[in-house]
């Protein structure tokens, strides 16, 4: 059993080890298109929790799914994070001008560039999910496929930016945001832990669990991020704070204001958690992390 | 053996099935993202000649494949050429105001809408290929979605539009265009090609032919284009034209002049209908489609 006070030294570790695997596997920067795998690079392996690949490693850990293959399917869920990262920044959309800190990518290079490198990080993730070194199965590489289409497609996260784009229409219906926020972050935190377990050939209720575990830590994760959106400096969350509420716009915080939020952050984790109870020993990470991931300053 | 006279009929008839198809399978216009899935449903069902799905369809009849499995992976296909039309007349892009005559998606809607329309497309066409109606065997599946995400990926179309972005650095190096072309379209069309071989189990030497055959008319059919855009009128075109010349491009007609590029047109057309010599009479639509294809005048 791992000593749970190093969980934060062992998801820093992953996050190392996940920009190790994702520098390994985007295409080199050559040729007369180098400045798109110059811009892929640049917004891949800048930095980053790597959220989703943890919660693909550990949940495919508990069913005994060998690392390198389950590390192939993280890179390929950050690429889709990343991309979704890229385009929600442009200025079109949210117009953010720092990312993790840094310049974003259109602003590091160019608007067409920085459209392109999402397009090019989005399709090379199915590029990296259909080759056989990620799964022998072809089954299961199909159904890694199939989910991560659906999670990130116009039902799951394109869907819900573009309810957050039409965030007038929504009004203040906490139902509205909750399922906006559901698609939009909530889709691929599912995924991430919906995959490891079908790597693992995790039977019908083992993935019904965990569907429910990451969509409480999902929608405590995206409360978390409205409640730092008001309470958060630009230097410690490294992204421009306060957009919501100047924007006019409902999130969580507006709607429960600052303390029920919190109050729901912490009835979620407890609910979260609850919902691996049966996986007993096998789980301790990822009830551990809950608390971990939901303390996060940025 | 059907009357190859009537060959532009089927075309058009075979873009007709392809757009009830694509009514079909595209997620309905409803709830808060609603001007998501309109925008999608409007780029898609725009019209267009549908000439990558012809190639899937006659291509997987040449190998017995059944029709409604074709379809799927043809409307796939659709789909993310649709995205990449999309993306590519965004104002950061080429900056097109008009396609196929009618506004452009981010004229149509908006910025925000085009490029997230286009994510959908892009992201939807691996939920339509994953799903086991579109072929019973996992492993062809997998082939198909790995072999489109290389063709529209970095290393293909994303890839090579990119190049056109940075034309200034290919300069006028015939070689750099070609490949540029050749990631930018052809590898659409190829993939168009090679996905009916892929799903009649075709032998290596078959698809190998077949790559050859939709080498040479993807590239034909890019010089088509450029000549089209030095002699073709907005009405017959509907979209802007003389665009390169403006911008200073090098492109087949600035490399080969008007005449030279007409003389490789005919030139592609012959050595692409003499890859299918090895196919006989199973051949006989798709050495006839050359012609048609290429005599377009939009």
């Amino acid at each position: 059993m791992i000593a749970l006070l190093d969980l934060p030294h062992r998801m820093d570790e992953t996050a190392d080890r996940v920009t190790l695997a994702l520098d390994g596997l985007l295409p080199r920067v050559q040729g007369p298109e180098a400045q798109l795998m110059s811009a892929m690079r640049y917004a891949a392996l800048g930095g980053g929790k790597r959220l989703r690949p943890f919660y693909v490693l550990e949940t495919g850990a508990m069913f005994g799914v060998d690392t390198s293959a389950l590390m192939r399917v993280a890179a390929a869920l950050e690429c889709v994070h990343t991309y979704s990262l890229i385009h929600d920044d442009l200025p079109c959309m949210d117009d953010d001008d720092l990312r993790r800190g840094r310049p974003t990518v259109h602003k590091a290079y160019d608007e067409a560039t920085a459209v392109l490198a999402g397009d090019g990080l989005l399709t090379f993730a199915f590029e990296i999910l259909a080759d056989p070194a990620t799964h022998p199965d072809p089954n299961i590489r199909c159904t890694l496929m199939g989910k991560l289409a659906e999670a990130a497609g116009p039902r799951g996260m394109v869907g819900g930016q573009m309810m957050d784009m039409s965030a007038d229409t929504l009004g203040d219906d906490i139902i509205a945001v909750t399922r906006m926020q559901r698609m939009k972050t909530g889709a691929l935190i599912s995924y991430a832990t919906d995959a490891g377990a079908v790597m693992g050939r995790a039977s019908d209720d083992a993935r019904s669990a965990l569907r429910s575990f990451s969509h409480d830590l999902g929608l405590a994760y995206q409360i978390t991020d409205d409640i730092l959106d008001v309470e958060g400096s630009l230097d410690a969350v490294g992204k421009a704070v306060g957009k919501d509420a100047e924007a006019g716009k409902a999130n969580f915080v507006t709607l429960l204001g600052l303390q029920g939020a919190k109050d729901r952050v912490a009835l979620l984790a407890e609910q979260a958690r609850s919902h691996l109870n049966g996986f007993g020993e096998r789980a301790i990470v990822l009830a551990a992390s809950v608390a971990i991931v939901l303390s996060r300053t940025n």
